[in-house]
Formats: structure tokens, C-alpha cells, sequence
């Protein structure tokens, strides 16, 4: 039968999420426990493969199993043997046929910015550190034009093999509370570090480099060199995942 | 010159404030990256002395120098030199016999806990975690007998070397936002691991093995062996110190 896993980490000590020989990644840790677990070998199917140092509060995985645990049960046993930056979140069977990467989703990720004169020891793991000020207001008015199925290829990186680069947003939320500014984007997919390029364009944004309504000719431009920077990897985490369609857990 | 040093820090890889030879402490660092920056050997004087694991927004330090650098920029060179999980976010110059743990303050703790079925790898370094689910009304209602002048003998660890065991609690604030629970308690001074006391013992009554109104016996105990257990450290937060007549600060 077929499990989903929703699995949380904290990706400041992996070399993201797809398993590289010699690496620490989530996969390979989630393969090897797995395979120990289960005593034949396993290897998990991720919904996204998140990049060295990006976090996730629900990433999803899959893999095939005769195991005779009740599947909603897997989660406590990979909890006690998975290192405590992963934490299983729910398991539970899905279709036989149930592919996280072949089915319609809605995905939202979050990126957080610290906003103050000093680095916040305690969210510097977590969130992308700026003494300069950020215009929130003007972040939020250049977040409404990237809202819509647009071609977003101005803020695809390079190396990126999708086939088409048109993607939908359905929305993206700036919210400042105290020295803490969130952009929460969700959509139907997103490109090669389409988030962090978001991220940072909104930034320069706040910043005053770029006016909220060039958000538009950047877009238009369909040219990686018109968006702002690549932010850092910390301040990214994906945090869930919605299924479009009905649901593909069996029970 | 005195200068006074607002300190931040992620305490999860220190022993503690307090120098120990050959042990990683913020006091330790400190000493090291001040004596560098001014040549001459500095020792700070801290106002807490927050134990191993013991996270801080807002500690305070004091040491004294004849070096020609303005004290507000003094902030800025230091944490040039400081690991990143320690932040100094405020220097200035204080009066020569000011010295932080013979001033009246008040001082605010933040206790985190994480409450769901999972813990989540991106709170587990600041919060204790408990699957448990914890009834917060009733914590709020145990957290109500705390406030106000009492002895609190029954929070405080063996070991204490306080002459007296009565403290005033000015406010014990517990609230929920999801699955984060926070307890924010102000007083004017705590005993020997009183504030992680006082959350092991609200976490009994959110649990339900102790209630609310009970708290009021335990105090009268005047008996460590009432009030619940020590809760962990990770959880625990010095958040701020006021100062209650006029901060002792020059220009």
C-alpha cells in the first residue's frame, strides 16, 4: 500500500530535501529511517524538493509498504527515530496510483524578514535579517500585480527545466507584526526559487529601488534580470499543500 | 566610563550566562570579544544570570572603559566581533556607580510550549513541547493567585542563595495563538528557576492534575515539594528589564 507522509524540518543543517550520496538531506534521512523501519529499502517520492536550508511545516512524501502498522500509526514510529529537526506531521494511506508531483495543488509558502536595528538571535534560523527599513504598504500594493496566471519567467533561476514557465497565483499577503514582516504566497506551482525571487523583488520594493507598479513591467519583461535579487534560503518555508481535487486518502 | 548592554541570545548552545572555564557562556564570550575590542581585560557584571539553554531579548551587562568609541556605536563593533547567536541591541553610557543587580527593575520572562499532536522543528529550540492538551482558561485562572507580594518559597530551587523568598509578581499573562501557548510573568525579581516552577506547575493545571484554586495552597506550603516540576529550559525567555525609578542612563 501507499503512504503520504506531511513532514516538517528545519532545514538549516541539510542540503535540502533531494538525497545526494555523502549528503545530509531530508530524503536521505527519511529513505534511511524508512528502510530500517520497514527492512527492505525504501525510497520516498517528495512533493516539492526544497533547497539547501529552506524549512518546512508540510512538505509531502510518499512510498510503498507491506508493513503491518496501521498507517495513521507510521508517524509515531519515524518519530522516535528521526533526528528532531524532522518531525512527521500525519501519515495515512493514499491511492496505489497517488503521485504528489501529478496532482492538482495548492501550495503556500511563507518568507519572513527581520526588520529592526539588530539581528534577533532567536529568529535569525528562521527569517531573512534587514536593519533597512521596509515600506509594508508599498510591499503589499507591488504584491497585488504578481496575483494571476502570469508567465513568471522574470523570476525563474536559471537551470530550471519546467516546460512552460506560466504559473498562477492565487494570492500573496504582506503583514507586518512588530519587527517581523511575512509575505505568504500561494499558488498552483512554482518555478526554480520563484519564491526567493519574489521575495527579494518585494524587498527591493521596500526598500524604494523599485516602485510597486514595476512589479507589472517585470513581469512583462519575462527576463530573470528585471526582478530583484534571490533571497536567502532561511527565511523560506513551505507550509502546506492542499489538494485541488478531492483528497487522495484511502481509508 | 560605564557602559550598559542590552544582550539578546539564542542560549541553546551555551552553558549559561555565568563564566566557567573551559564551558561556552555568554558572560565568557562577552569578556573575550570586549577585552579584544578595548586591549585591556573586561569582565562584565550581568544582571541575570540565565541558565544553561536560557534564551534572552534583553539581558544586561555592565563594564567599564576609557576606549574613544561613542557608546551608542559601541553595539555596532561588538556585534561585528560577537558569534550570531548573541546580538547586542542597545550601548550606552550609564552613571559610574550604576550597577544592574542593585537597581529596581522589573522584569519580564516569556515561557513558550508547543501543543499539538506533532512537535515542530521550527519552535523546538524556543519552546517545550507537550502533546498533552492543556485546558489554558484553567491556566489562566491559576495564573491569577500568583500575582501580587508573597513568598514564593515554594518556587524556588534548592541551591538559592536569596536571603528572602518574597517577591512581587506584578502580572502573569497566559495566552494562546493556535498551537503556541505563552506565559508572560513581570515581577520585580524571581528566585533560583521560579519562572520555569511557575510553568511547570501551570502546565499541571492545564493538564488537569492540579487546580487552579490549588495554587494558592502551594504557596502557603511555602514547600518546593508542592508546586509542580522545573519546566525546560529551551521554553523560557528573559524578555526584558524596566527600570522602575529613573533609568540610570547619560548622554
Amino acid at each position: 500500500m501507499r503512504i503520504m507522509l506531511s513532514v516538517a524540518y528545519d532545514g538549516t543543517g541539510y542540503h535540502g530535501w533531494q538525497f545526494q550520496p555523502g549528503q545530509k538531506t531530508i530524503e536521505g534521512e527519511l529513505n534511511k529511517v524508512l528502510s530500517e523501519l520497514c527492512k527492505s529499502e525504501i525510497k520516498v517520492i517528495g512533493a516539492s524538493r526544497t533547497d539547501t536550508g529552506v524549512h518546512a511545516l508540510g512538505n509531502l512524501a510518499v512510498f510503498d509498504t507491506d508493513l503491518m502498522i496501521p498507517p495513521e500509526k507510521m508517524a509515531y514510529a519515524l518519530n522516535t527515530r528521526l533526528p528532531e529537526d524532522i518531525r512527521i506531521q500525519k501519515s495515512e494511506r493514499v491511492k496505489d496510483d497517488f503521485h504528489p508531483r501529478k496532482t492538482a495543488t495548492k501550495k503556500t509558502y511563507c518568507y519572513k524578514i527581520t526588520n529592526r536595528e539588530f539581528s534577533n538571535p532567536l529568529e535569525r534560523l528562521y527569517s531573512y535579517f534587514t536593519y533597512v527599513p521596509l515600506d509594508v504598504g508599498a510591499m503589499e500594493e507591488a504584491a497585488f500585480f504578481l496575483e494571476g496566471e502570469h508567465d513568471f519567467q522574470s523570476f525563474c533561476a536559471a537551470g530550471s527545466t519546467a516546460e512552460s514557465t506560466v504559473r498562477t497565483i492565487y494570492d500573496v499577503a504582506v503583514k507586518k507584526k512588530e519587527d517581523l514582516i511575512t509575505i505568504e504566497v500561494t499558488g498552483n506551482g512554482f518555478l526554480y526559487n520563484m519564491v526567493r525571487i519574489i521575495a527579494g523583488t518585494l524587498i527591493e520594493v521596500g526598500r524604494g529601488r523599485l516602485l510597486p507598479e514595476q512589479i507589472a513591467d517585470i513581469i512583462k519583461a519575462k527576463d530573470r534580470r528585471k526582478a530583484g535579487p534571490t533571497a536567502p534560503a532561511c527565511g523560506l518555508t513551505l507550509v502546506k499543500y492542499e489538494f485541488v481535487d478531492k483528497v487522495p486518502t484511502m481509508k
